[in-house]
């Protein structure tokens, strides 16, 4: 097999030559096929992770708000099925309520340390404002509390494509309010891919309409460029087994949740936002990563303004792949790092 | 062209399923071959940095002790040219002499900060234990001492052909003894790419010999493990314009200096020492770099002892990058990082 790849690479080179392809393209880096194997630096459960072959969805284009729906619904359901066994094994609760008219997952572990005590995370869920909807968006929440031990309440935010820009972070600004009745500096805000952006975006908005900034965030590998701009977009396309390209159904997604709005607007794309007094930041990431670019972009960024920023990158897992495994010892450390982050920063 | 590398790319993936493959290498990705074009994330300097072609010497093989010195003399000449200026620009002073009967270069800015006036920083240069010998050797510590104001002893070690490993680590830790006489307290080293791996080597051996560890290190992208293990020696292999890849000049270095010794000693691939009881210690890779697992994977294992380590990973760049146009933006922030870093740090 490696031969025949090698000698269509040598094809390819001759091809490129003949063409004239590197002078018209400068800088463009004409990359060999490798094959690329699960790294043996990492534990075994995170290789059964990074083995996996890439989701089967990755590149659907669903072309009506019905197929949406039939995606989304699938995608819930296979998560939702795996909720009641985490919880149990975690020891959390999980009781939907409301706040401020908003759909919320309140995340309680049957513990909360004593030094969590008054202290209150606000999670906003990944998925790419399409997936994740209800129960389903609580599975970054239940492993935080369980984890850290500390009380959660996570936002059931609306979306497409029913409910486009700016539903979603109304609703997540909507909950924040509830820093008028407890205390900011004893809460932070984070999440994971779409729920690391708006994290990034809720902040912004925050410090715009003059409300109380959180104590700490921690966006993970969050989507802070929605226009495919950032290397990793394209270095490591289809090496990302989660994401896999920007050109499957995440591209799709962006467009129907900006519903006509600039995507480069930081409100969507935060990285173009202002970080001056952002709270400290804990960002994470991981060396496949399509999102990498996303995640350096952000931390440069907040360092440039001043800002307290950590940055954690894991070896060898694709996009958020440190909390694929819910009892790998990669995923405990992942936890394991917000759990002090936060306790460094936020009040008792 | 696109069009045609399709073609190829699909003949390629019918060849794999014929033969049948992906049942044979359980979780073996198997990529296509992209064009990657130079980002635009990064400043217009770091552009034309990253859109430099291979080294024309990456893939050289030296046969003979003679043709190492030839293609080491090359290399160092070049690099000494660029100096003097480099010198002149950034105000400051290098002078040779001995510590301990090893040479050594100190490094002298023309006005050192009042905060650094009693610090002092060793340097430990890169070059695959093969280049870098002599003046050629000093150009990171000038940039260290010019941007953070602070003095350097930059260790002009032994190396291969001539001498193999441990003369460059004998080396540097006869010059680490100056700390009989200084304050350790008030010291830290420092290096790139092999000095990364030398500084975290130098901090074992410290460990092992009951010597004073330093009071911070800035390993950067370091040559932590020598035995090409680690993801990222795959997945950017032919993607950094610099390394390119383990199987050219660098893994053949690694040899001619381990001179038979196993590469997994951690005085060789530091990775596999025990990092309990380091000191603060601040890290520094980029998102196209060979060693960027080197980096991340050396990140979290500080961090599993529970060291304050902090990472930065640049955007875009290629090994060792950050420092690779002497006044591009990014470079001037990297070292605006490690002298931030040895200021928290350092005793005054």
């Amino acid at each position: 097999m490696r031969n025949v790849r090698f000698a269509l690479l040598t094809i390819a080179v001759m091809a490129a030559v003949i063409s004239g392809a590197s002078s018209a393209d400068v800088g463009v880096r004409q990359l060999p096929a490798p094959d690329v194997a699960v790294p043996d630096t990492v534990s075994p459960q995170m290789q059964a992770v990074i083995a996996r072959p890439l989701p089967p969805f990755w590149n659907d284009h669903p072309k009506s708000a019905e197929e949406w729906k039939v995606l989304i619904a699938r995608r819930a359901d296979d998560i939702a099925a795996t909720l009641p066994d985490l919880r149990q094994r975690l020891g959390v609760k999980v009781e939907p309520t409301t706040i401020g008219g908003v759909k919320v997952y309140p995340v309680t572990p049957e513990s909360t340390s004593e030094v969590n005590r008054n202290r209150l995370l606000v999670h906003v869920h990944g998925g790419g404002y399409v997936f994740g909807p209800g129960e389903s968006g609580t599975r970054e929440a239940i492993l935080m509390a369980g984890y850290g031990r500390i009380k959660i309440i996570s936002v059931d935010y609306r979306m497409p494509p029913d409910f486009p820009y700016p539903a979603a972070l109304d609703d997540a600004m909507a909950v924040w309010e509830i820093t008028k009745t407890t205390d900011p500096k004893k809460t932070a805000i984070f999440g994971t891919s779409t729920g690391g952006g708006m994290t990034l975006a809720m902040v912004l908005r925050a410090k715009k309409e003059g409300l109380p900034l959180p104590a700490a965030t921690a966006p993970g590998t969050p989507w802070a460029d929605m226009t495919k701009t950032g290397d990793t977009y394209f270095t490591s396309e289809m090496l990302d087994n989660v994401l896999v390209s920007n050109d499957g159904w995440l591209g799709d997604a962006a467009k129907l949740y900006a519903n006509g709005h600039d995507l480069k607007d930081p409100m969507l794309s935060p990285v173009y936002g202002d970080f001056a007094g952002f709270p400290p930041t804990i960002l994470t990431s991981d060396t496949r990563d399509l999102f990498l670019s996303n995640t350096v972009r952000v931390h440069r960024k907040l360092r440039a303004a001043g800002v307290q920023a950590e940055l954690h990158v894991f070896e060898g897992q694709s996009h958020a792949q440190y909390a694929a495994d819910p009892y790998a010892p990669e995923t405990k450390e992942h936890f394991g790092e917000l759990t002090r982050f936060f306790d460094e920063h936020l009040a008792k």
